[in-house]
């Protein structure tokens, strides 16, 4: 039995934005930025499939920051087809980092977690039963977690556009040497693994 | 015989910064920046040297900045050891852009073009011989060469480093959807190539 991990896990474009400009409830990639996960919704390549299986299927527990919520929560968010590990297993529960939980929500199965980032990832390293607690965004969420020592592991999705403006996934981070694990690559996505412990 | 090509060929940072802070003559890769440069120049790993090989035995005329020509004609610049194509062929002749030519230089077989990047790109391809054009820096040089449309190639050799701070690649850049074409990688770099053309 291997050790559980913490894995920072998002797509980002070759500029570094994980959205494209004005993302909204009903647009949370933004502007033009729905490449970003086209290796993961709209690709037939079977090593796509194999990273989006590696990336569910060992998922005890998920970490997201609120505005992700939201959006996975809107009107164009997950549903019995495309959710996290949809097709693959039982969704994981869902730890959301939040100053201001929500009154009512569409889904189920969320917690809110009031007291900052490190204790979302703590209770999802308790509810993951031995399984990987997988960071899947925003930015704000997946930086901190690499900033503050959080995550074991980073895989980044590097999809093939320049966006030109959105979401920056690294802004202000500190500088840090990062070990290279691993690399697959599709014409959609360049899968990178770092270790970061 | 296949068709010679422009190619923007440059090392990156994790967070898309291609030096560290406050680079200046003596230090051009900045505070901290030199591993974005170790997969060329501290590697052990074949892929590294084959990489650098495809890159450097192709080329038929280099394109560059004037900041980076500064660079590489100061103190720690190119010498006979450490030279761009050093080791592999006789370094090829370079195009510096750039408003106003310096009245001296170090270094020989440096022809500097005071009307534009797309000038100097034009000057390489027909000095290059029917080999490649690489367009290697700075960062404006090589944003411009791909925002343009001058370049037909982008190579990007992504190093496991966040720098946090530093020349920044992309800042500007227009929306643009590329063709990923192959990669490679080591725990030096990924090494990916895209199709602009």
């Amino acid at each position: 039995m291997t050790t559980p991990r913490i894995i920072a896990d998002i797509s980002i474009s070759l500029d570094g934005f994980v959205t494209g400009p004005d993302p909204d409830l009903e647009h949370g990639l933004g502007v033009g930025g729905e490449p970003l996960h086209t290796w993961a919704v709209g690709s037939d390549d079977p090593v796509d499939a194999e990273v989006l299986r590696d990336s569910t299927e060992q998922t005890g527990a998920v970490v997201m920051g609120r505005r992700l919520f939201d959006i996975i929560d809107g009107p164009n968010g997950w549903n019995d087809e495309m959710a996290y590990g949809a097709g693959h297993a039982a969704t994981p529960p869902v730890f959301v980092v939040t100053h201001d939980p929500p009154a009512t929500t569409r889904l189920d199965g969320f917690t809110f977690v009031t007291d900052g980032i490190a204790a979302a990832i703590d209770a999802a390293r308790t509810a993951a039963g031995g399984r990987n607690v997988v960071v899947m965004g925003g930015a704000e969420v997946v930086r901190q977690s690499v900033d503050l020592g959080l995550a074991d592991e980073l895989r980044l999705h590097i999809a093939p556009i320049l966006l030109g403006a959105g979401t920056p996934l690294f802004t202000g981070v500190r500088r840090r040497e990062l070990t290279a694990r691993s690399a697959r690559w599709t014409r959609h996505a360049a899968h990178v693994i770092y270790d970061l412990s």
